[in-house]
């Protein structure tokens, strides 16, 4: 008996999402290389890989160790690292064991990384419109060159369309976005006589507008278990939800339950546009008003609410913050009072 | 030499909050029960209890384990637990080696809770007006008969003000209202023969107003460190805040930065009433206007900004779920390129 609140697996659900998106990838003629910062497992990174991932993405040097050491062979790191001496040295033994490519935004990071990883395998990260890491798109053969004449090798671009995560339009308007960004980019790079070979792009959001001619690669995070955000934008429905935070009533006043799901497990997410702070699985007309570190306040539509110590399912706002709460996810639901599978949380905190 | 991001405590800021906090508790003639989710280190409980405490205040079975372990042998676990069978075997074992205290907030759970663990000591929560758990002060007096009846043995009221976590008058509104909430509980107490010995309040916002003759005990969590909520609602300055996300700028353009502290090292806190994603120490004017798993965009004042692979100290805005995302904390900053101190978060992610 695993004591609440713990994340659990839908085990069907998970394998029905990874394929449809392996399929999306196949008939976009596309690579899929998703994001391994959401699971951290490596269950799912072999059933992912199993599926026709051609490798996994990671965010930060910790990660790509953490898979590694799983015997995950082929990574792109898709962060511009500003690389001091100690994670040159980190990176220089991951090279020596993965295919490792690494992301370059800037002339002097370029530099940097070169010195210490020369002929690293690099994609220039290009902003999409989200303002965040990322050279213009116009300036991307200014970088690629640089890099190119420090010593790197340069195959290509990559971008996240992050501002896909909103309301209305968002999600198609950034997807275009990202389109054009990628193929403006890799004409750059053309013209100072790089090939782009690697135009990679891609979020669970924009997923499906994936098959453009420009996008060479994907790198979806999300997709194996959703959550209330991508069931908010419309991305998926409650009954694509694979990984919930399951929960105990501790608290009933009236319209209004208190659960002892909060932020230490949900995390504490919440865009401007989110309907609340996580969603209710079996009650989607429930919201979840308030959040502390161990309460969840959710008002439900009547007075027809849960009992006191019944169990209740929550969906993270964002389960990629979630996911790195739990040192473990119990796989199948955990309730038949027996041993539980779990999935050990490999990466964890795994920040630098 | 550790690697960015990483939190990082000023050991002499740290002793001075926790000075300055125990000669308010005894000034004020309460007892100071410290909330030990906020740091979740046997050396800051050590520093805690050496300072004067009585013991130490937790939200979970598991952290109360972590700390029982630890040696500390006094703690109250201020939640109102729904206790399974399992969880009743987690209490007794506690309960053999450490004083415990519960809490209970409604007829049900104390019947619950009674059941598995006959003659506990327990304090009845209230609701001061956060309207999260606890029962109205004026039925007080029923849940604590019905605890009593049950077989537990009442010792008094708590509530937690949380709803001084807000701008204006909102501490000292809700310091008033949880001076009133104790005062009017321990009065149905008293009515119906039950002397509750203990009434204990008390958080960082509202410890200013813990001499009310009222209040036997304060519980504050987040004062050793403080954070930019904390800031934000005039409870200290940036002189008092005494753990930081040290980061490294990855991207710069014009007035904005991308360091590699992101929601997975700061957590994703934000209150509305708050100016962004956390503060920048060294810099009151800049802001964290967005922030991924593994970015913060700063704004700066202007486009004097700090370099490219330069370090930055991120003040989080609730270091209670900034703390519960790193196996350690840095002691002293760590940039002495030799042996770093570092304190073991013992209790991380335990939820339940």
């Amino acid at each position: 008996m695993t004591d609440t609140p713990y994340l659990a697996v839908d085990l069907a659900r998970l394998d029905r999402n990874l394929q449809a998106v392996a399929e999306l990838a196949r008939n976009a003629h596309v690579d899929l290389r998703p994001h391994a910062k959401t699971h951290k497992t490596v269950e799912l990174a072999r059933r992912q890989i199993d599926s026709g991932a051609v490798g996994l993405t990671v965010a930060t040097i910790g990660e790509a160790e953490a898979f590694a050491d799983a015997g995950v062979s082929d990574l792109f790191l898709a962060y511009p690292l500003w690389v001091s001496a100690h994670k040159g040295s980190r990176l220089r033994a991951l090279a020596d064991r993965v295919a490792l490519r690494l992301a370059v935004d800037a002339v002097e990071g370029a530099t940097r990384l070169a010195a210490e990883l020369p002929g690293a395998e690099v994609l220039v990260e290009v902003d999409s419109g989200q303002h965040r890491t990322g050279v213009a798109p116009e300036s991307a053969g200014e970088v690629a060159v640089a890099a190119q004449s420090a010593g790197l090798d340069v195959v290509g671009v990559f971008t996240f369309p992050g501002h896909g995560y909103g309301p209305g339009h968002a999600r198609s308007d950034a997807a275009a976005q990202e389109i054009t960004a990628l193929a403006t980019a890799a004409e750059r790079l053309r013209d100072k006589g790089i090939e782009p070979r690697v135009r990679s792009g891609g979020s669970t959001p924009t997923i499906e507008f994936a098959d453009s001619g420009v996008l060479t690669e994907i790198r979806p995070g999300v997709y194996p278990f959703y959550d209330a955000q991508q069931v908010e934008l419309g991305v998926c429905g409650f009954d694509d939800v694979s990984l919930t935070a399951v929960s105990t009533v501790v608290h009933r006043d009236g319209r209004r339950v208190v659960l002892d799901a909060g932020s230490k497990i949900i995390g504490a997410d919440r865009p401007a546009w989110a309907s609340g702070h996580g969603r209710i699985l079996d009650e989607p007309d429930a919201r979840i008003v308030a959040l502390s570190e161990h309460h969840a306040v959710v008002e439900y539509p009547d007075e027809n609410t849960p009992e006191l110590g019944s169990t209740v399912r929550v969906v993270p706002n964002h389960v990629c913050t979630a996911v790195n709460l739990v040192d473990e996810l119990v796989v199948g639901g955990g309730d038949d009072g027996g041993a539980v599978p779990t999935w050990r949380v490999i990466a964890r905190g795994a920040n630098s």
